[in-house]
């Protein structure tokens, strides 16, 4: 009997994935590059081998195959094989060593966090050669990937009826009677990769914030962890209620293996990546969209990075005078942090939306917000209660521009602006930084303002270089230049 | 007889450059892809054409082409033929006319802002055609590309002795004895775009940075367009003296032709862009170097694109409750708010010397530092009195990693801080953006911190994705995992 889906690719995610697909009635047949993997994956988890007879081969389950050869010769027309590998090349590599082995309109479908780009290219191709192709945006970690990852599949449509039952099974549910799959067909090209980027992006933004707000709340107003552990918990409780919430109560918990103290005061504070964050802040910056959180997210990690200069310009600046920390005891201060942390958060989903709206323009892609905000409701990193007042948003107003015009954000910020002003003079005041709070607070600020100063930006333009500039009293696109230096005057007294 | 340089392309920094290089004693051919263009050119500024009998053609002076080949034909080996049109694949277009018409050992200069990597193409394409190229970044505007811009060449560097008498002659001057050309050999390849591109980058900053504080002073302490013409020209005559301070002094000056109030108030405020800005938050991106102020920057001209949604937003935040603006008196307000700006400015150029200083060292370019803040010390936009601390900086420690690990730099930035954060409290009180000054601020705290919260981060990563973390008690490298939920601790007591 033919398995129902083939994977590539056993490091973290596909183990996951794998053992998930397996566990919802399905057979896979799982392959790595090294063998050993695949080996210890199937002894692990009690898989059989392709080359067994097939009285031995239990389905459903997990199959392990030695070479691609047996994957393809494991399934039947039209045969479905995920990739889980490295992003870039290496997918290149595994796919032009495929496409030989497969037969027309067989499915290959990408798991990886791969540039959109990249994605619209393997469409193109695999049309040419009678494939479909489809990339897919897989987030949850290793435990959401094994228990019900959310999942953003795009590329080309034909491949989603042949999918769907599989990655609709595995994926999370949520929704009142948990039935609404964590999984649905985004478009076409890259643009579930695309979708997958953004949601990345957005956790590089919230996992900014929470590490600011923990610069704050530690170092500002001299929480202990075992403090900082009940706040975030009862943070959790409330409209900051996630998954990112609630692993960080959890992490302010932990013992330090190799000591007395804490395990988060053992850990270098130099951030890693991966890559999609900084692609999303690159494409915004393409796409002419203010996304300034993500990276400010992104920059901030890069700042990390530099131990040793951070530590040298700490003594540098060993003199620099700065006022003294709150007091542990001021409630209200910290109650103030978490408006600041919410009203920032609607800040990075607004921008993370608007950059949506804007590729589905610029590629001519019908996204829906809504649905998108409601698959990263369950089983991905920035699943949060928080995403059901984003659904509801679009769902009243689809063509909404802006998360910050919806009247439900509208009044949560107001609520929480001034709490979010004062956070802004305790970090200011102790010298604590706060890339992504503050940028926020301008982008909201700036988003707000009808009338900015970029026309004193438009006027030194038209100065040097006679770049023109509009007039408020004309019509857009109507440009005039003047001749500045001949017709400024003399500087008026004082 | 032969002129000494063509010259391709005659809008306005064409026009400006050969004017520029026929006022100093040389002939230069010039050609325009418009006849008309051309003719006109010629005509207003009394040169001949290069069909008119030698007896007629007064050298030196401008010599006007009509085709590409009469550029060639008007010139002897080595040639040098500079090309000043818009980048991307019009250079290529025109590159592909001209190599044809060229012999071994002639030189191809591209003095447009070429994003570098097109420029490194080229240099290596026009070695295989035995040519020599030469990306040269050219900054100065209308005005200082006739008067004496400041140049960036990079390149095949044996093309370097045959434009060198040319282009020190037209550059700008600077130096006690007006002696120092702003004009130098930057490196191979595209080097000398690069440092052009960071030049426009901070330059995005540098007017970002003026925008926002015509924000605080004119919205938040209403002053009036006179007052800020004298507050600028005050703040000239001291550390913040610059070219772009001085033209905003002018700027507030100017009477609205077209009615009875002031130029400024009838200037749209959407500011617009020509991409080196984006260029360099990209590339800094790709490079993980935290130059965040270009990039608000680049972000916050793109918000001021957004017109009528700002002025939507502005209607839907209506009755958001800001406090009232400070009183106009408040000259110690205007003292921090030029403090804030000096310190800022120091951050921005800090920042892009540092993505200079990163940009070398992956490309194998030496770089030096100290002479490219001379060459911007005069003709370009940036050039401000301020370069000389910063060539003296570089001057003391050619090795310095950061700006802000300067002994000038930090007693001024000591000087300064307090105001610096005064400033941005008004600035959010107030509810006025200021992107630019708060990215600043929040690099300078980040920077001097010897230990940030990114170890929250690097425990999330590890807890979520299994992507290990530093320990601050082990070497760098050594990686470690924790799995997370099986050691978290119940909820202490509050």
């Amino acid at each position: 009997m033919p398995a129902d889906i083939g994977l590539i690719g056993l490091a973290v995610m596909g183990r996951s994935l794998a053992r998930n697909i397996a566990n919802h009635g399905y057979s896979v047949a799982v392959h790595d590059r090294s063998t050993e993997v695949t080996e210890d994956f199937i002894r692990s988890f009690g898989g059989t081998f392709a080359q067994d007879t097939p009285a031995e081969r239990p389905s459903p389950g997990l199959l392990g195959c030695r070479s691609m050869k047996d994957v393809v010769a494991s399934l039947s027309p039209p045969r479905k094989v995920m990739l889980l590998i490295k992003a870039g090349e290496a997918v290149d590599s595994v796919i032009e060593q495929l496409v030989p082995l497969l037969s027309s309109g067989d499915v290959i479908i990408d798991g990886g966090n791969t540039h959109y780009t990249d994605t619209e290219r393997r469409c193109r191709t695999a049309v040419e050669k009678g494939l479909l192709y489809v990339g897919a945006g897989v987030s949850g970690g290793e435990e959401g990937a094994l228990k019900g990852p959310s999942m953003m599949p795009g590329g080309n449509e034909s491949a989603w009826p042949l999918i769907q039952p599989i990655f609709q099974a595995i994926a999370a549910r949520v929704g009142a009677d948990g039935t609404t799959s964590c999984c649905d067909w985004i478009g076409p090209g890259g643009s579930g990769h695309y979708v997958k980027m953004v949601h990345n992006g957005i956790e590089y933004g919230d996992m900014q914030l929470i590490a600011e707000t923990y610069s704050i709340l530690s170092e500002g107003m001299r929480l202990s962890n075992s403090q900082l552990a009940a706040t975030f918990a009862e943070w959790n409780r409330g409209e900051l209620q996630s998954y990112l919430v609630e692993i960080t109560r959890d992490i302010f918990t932990v013992k330090d293996p190799e000591g007395d103290g804490d395990l988060i005061d053992s850990i270098l504070d130099c951030a890693g990546a991966k890559g999609t964050g900084k692609w999303m802040s690159q494409l915004a910056l393409d796409l002419g969209v203010p996304s300034t959180l993500v990276t400010e997210a992104v920059f901030a990690r890069a700042l990390s990075s530099l131990k040793s200069e951070r530590q040298a310009a700490q003594q540098v600046y060993a003199e620099l005078k700065m006022e003294t920390a709150f007091k542990t005891t001021d409630l209200q201060g910290i109650d103030d942090v978490r408006k600041a942390l919410y009203a920032a958060k609607i800040v990075s989903y607004a921008q993370g939306f608007t950059q949506l709206k804007a590729a589905a323009s610029e590629h001519g892609w019908r996204l829906d917000c809504g649905r998108i905000a409601e698959l990263w409701r369950g089983g991905c990193i920035i699943r949060a209660s928080f995403l059901e007042r984003i659904k509801e948003a679009y769902d009243e107003n689809p063509q909404l521009q802006n998360l910050l015009l919806a009247p439900y954000f509208r009044t949560a910020i107001e609520a929480c602006h001034h709490a979010w002003r004062r956070t802004m003079h305790m970090a200011i005041n102790l010298g604590l930084p706060t890339p992504a709070f503050s940028s926020a607070l301008s982008y909201f600020d700036g988003y707000r303002c009808g009338r900015g100063p970029a026309n004193l930006i438009q006027a030194q333009r038209d100065y040097f270089g006679a770049h023109t500039y509009e007039r408020v009293d004309r019509a857009r696109g109507d440009f005039f230049h003047t001749d500045w230096p001949s017709v400024r005057q003399p500087l008026p007294g004082r």
